[in-house]
């Protein structure tokens, strides 16, 4: 079956490599969230309180076991961006869905770089640096979402 | 007195950037530190279990508190680089000495994320992204010293 366009395009900037990043993780699709990394390189992924994974193998091997349980209702939000020709330096702050949500804690808060190269299939991960938020952050995004709503 | 030149000089790698970074927290210099920042953007800083800090302002404040107690005996290790025209980006392994340290544990392990881009005034830094490494980044380290000695 064919698969959407999106998911093989070459991400033609930063920020379409990002949505596409965190729709694959949405989705639970493997397959589309490897396709946006480099392997030119020896890209690095470290998840929250994990080991420091690298290669592309070992990236997969670990998405695997995030991906274990379903997909990931992740959003990301406040991104901070610095940007040179050819060069993507994203912060974010992720919002994770619990799965087995108490009635007092909805989502998980996750700070996380992204970092983006541009090469001749377009823009892609190198590095993805995870690690947990604090109340801080989470103070931040409340602020932001009563300002909103 | 005169500054030594070294503090002073734009870098002219992301290696000497990198090296002049943890350098200056050796030697408890903040402002030396904060001058390989570049102070283009809003960068980001993210200490092991703090908040995200935006800007040099703020990141400058990070860092005071850091050194209150004095320098940091730090030492990047097994770096990770992917590079581009302009642009770098390091995982370390930071060994950071522990002043009061227990005979256990002599040192506490740290997984860094930076991201250097060159600009006009050389290589700076744009991102710190801390966080603490694991038993999987001890071992590694352990058997690398077990080669070397």
């Amino acid at each position: 079956m064919a698969q959407p366009p999106s998911s093989h395009a070459a991400p033609a900037s930063a920020e379409a490599a990002e949505a596409a990043f965190y729709e694959a993780l949405q989705r639970g699709d493997l397959d589309a969230l490897m396709r946006l990394w480099s392997d030119d390189d020896e890209p690095v992924c470290v998840h929250p309180g994990g080991p420091r994974l690298v290669g592309v193998a070992a990236i997969r091997h670990g998405f695997e076991q995030v991906l274990a349980d379903g997909a990931l209702q992740v959003f990301p939000e406040r991104v901070v961006r610095t940007v040179a020709l050819g060069c993507a330096v994203h912060n974010v702050l992720e919002r994770v869905q619990l799965a087995d949500a108490d009635e007092g804690q909805r989502y998980a808060l996750v700070l996380a770089t992204n970092v983006y190269l541009k090469g001749p299939d377009g823009w892609r991960l190198v590095l993805h640096h995870a690690s947990p938020a604090t109340a801080h952050e989470a103070a931040e995004l409340l602020a932001q979402h009563e300002r909103l709503h």
